[in-house]
């Protein structure tokens, strides 16, 4: 047995490139030059997707085009209609999640993509708006097969953030419900290296095609310490309601965060690896589901005093603070989406960050690859 | 535009990790403490797998049982079979190559494998297995549609090598043939945190899980620059071949050649981010693939002699020496494999090292997350 030599673990604080998309800092998050707080407060999801993908802020003539060019591409062919026929089933009745069946989409999506193999700026620009415009019409059908309805045709009316909520219900959503899915989808568009951008990037780093690396990322994005951490918030909230009872019982949630923090549980929608106090996104997003849960009746309200309890206690208790996840299960869940959808509609946004990485990538590439530390067994024969 | 602090591009260097199951050196290649010449002269594919996957090299009762539970799943579900009857379409009529085939099928697989969301190391283990012994029946399966031949059912009686290739063409296939497809297999299984094992590790980091990983893997091995190096070597020899004519016109050849240095052209199946001179694993495939070369006829020699001069002036005069995935294109075109089935062979041995990995990582977790050096534009208004 070797013993390793001395590195970061989990790359903490390691450099692995440059990149002109995306700025975290423990002061603020910057998308291209623009800080989180005024796109949230300023910019549509779709003009945001434009600053991502395209490169800088729309004019009024470029926005109106991207947003003709997004509802054009929202049909999903043949096949991968065919398999979201069998999503329901395979959700209710075999072992699949929903993000899992995103995946197989996206995958299948690429075979019938006429630019697939071609990995030009053009071809991968061409290919992410696609991705970007048909992710909600297979979340969408997902949950219409899932809960054995027929498929919502997209409605070339509505926005991206509305035609999404939309085509899960069928019911035309409220403006309220659309600015704080649009506001949702602002904040979760772009974060720089974390995991599931990485993992684009490590695969287009291969020179492998833009629907492989995306496919990684959804695969990425699932895990708990990643994006199903909006999922993961919820179900604790959930889990705490079911063992405390109706009511906020502060002595209560505070003797059933005791017993997590002796059993030393991992609190989803909590602490972040690059910011150490507060996540900018999280006040933003709180201050708004908040007020969707007011306008939507005191049992919304008590879920976000619950959440607001266990916050408290976290950061007064521990001095950890809650990631942008915490307030998005609350948020999500006061909207009436199903839980198992929340992170599916985080990948409805995070496309264009990754799209983005990916073009990047490409676009001046170095095959990602390091080293590790050998901490096995001494050389030794077969045959001895 | 900020200029960004000093880092390593493509982490080339950098020690992002520990593990226990290979170590990559200059002087060795070594899994699990068994050098590769070692394994390659003595043990056989299913005792390397079992060697990665299980952790040590199986008693001859271990061995017996492993192989027996390998045999019995090799059976695909129905909705990969369906998946795979469209497949020979998918690819000869629309955008996709094998290696994208075999993502999809991956991604399905997990949404029928009931253990799909346990990432417990039992569970983990299990799936590993499934996905080792199904790999080769996708593969058959694929080639059979692309082929339009009806699909070719698993012999029982066959080693995982020697049933790999007979379901690809319905031929029981030769005990040479065997013999160089189980080296090959033994010499891809594992190679330390290549960028596809790497993509694997970073998926499973997020404790997402072991199908999801192995899917973004497959993503990343496809790229020319990594497992896509054995087609695309063998498609630069082929055009070779085509330039130059049928004879091995030595001074064509060198002319063919600086043509390519003058045009910067990356030639593939050379170099290595790893290995500053020579891969220990070319030698023993060329050394293998030749003989079979000689056995099968002059046309098959006179494939090795081109390559062995083009090797020749890559090593006298750019001092690049082949990788593995140099003689391995060769090699699979003596033995009759179609070229787009190069990468897909590859995975069917690297799916040992990927699952050894993605189980090392999910027993003893820490999120794989590294930071970005911000080079975009400087902090700006939306409203301006």
């Amino acid at each position: 047995m070797t013993s390793a030599p001395t590195h970061a673990k989990g790359l903490e604080g390691v450099i692995a490139g440059e990149t002109e998309i995306c700025k975290v800092e423990q002061s603020a998050l910057i998308y291209r030059g623009y800080e989180i707080a005024d796109l949230a407060a300023n910019a549509s999801f779709e003009e945001v997707a434009h600053l991502l993908l395209v490169g800088h802020k729309p004019s009024a003539d470029e926005l109106k085009h991207f947003q003709a060019e997004l509802v054009a591409e929202r049909k999903l062919p043949e096949p991968v209609l065919n398999f979201l026929k069998t999503s329901g089933d395979l959700v209710n009745h075999h072992s699949a999640v929903p993000m899992d069946i995103l995946r197989t989409a996206v995958s299948i999506l690429g075979h019938l993509d006429q630019d697939c193999q071609d990995n030009s700026p053009e071809a991968n620009l061409k290919k992410s708006k696609r991705l970007l415009a048909k992710i909600p019409t297979i979340i969408g059908h997902m949950q219409n097969s899932i809960d054995r309805r027929d498929f919502v045709e997209p409605d070339a009316n509505l926005s991206h953030s509305a035609n999404l909520l939309y085509m899960m219900t069928g019911e035309q959503p409220s403006e309220e419900a659309v600015k704080v899915m649009d506001v949702s989808l602002v904040l979760y568009a772009e974060h720089d290296y974390n995991a599931s951008t990485f993992t684009s990037r490590v695969i287009a780093g291969t020179l492998s095609d833009l629907h492989g690396a995306v496919t990684g990322a959804i695969a990425a994005l699932k895990g708990p310490l990643h994006g199903g951490a909006n999922e993961a918030a919820m179900d604790m909230l959930a889990e705490i309601r079911n063992d405390i009872g109706h009511e906020n019982d502060d002595a209560k949630i505070d003797a059933w965060m005791q017993t997590a923090f002796a059993n030393k549980r991992k609190l989803m929608g909590f602490g972040h690896r690059v910011y150490k106090n507060d996540d900018h996104r999280a006040p933003i997003l709180h201050a708004l589901g908040r007020k969707a849960a007011e306008a939507r009746g005191p049992e919304f309200v008590k879920l976000f005093e619950l959440g607001e309890t266990v916050q408290n206690i976290m950061e007064t208790q521990k001095n950890i603070f809650p990631n942008v996840d915490f307030p998005c299960g609350m948020t999500y869940f006061t909207m009436g989406i199903p839980v198992p959808q929340y992170t599916p509609i985080f990948v409805a946004s995070r496309i264009t960050g990754w799209c983005a990485h990916i073009m990047e990538q490409h676009a001046n590439n170095r095959l990602i690859r390091p080293r590790v530390a050998y901490t096995g067994p001494d050389l030794r024969n077969w045959n001895d």
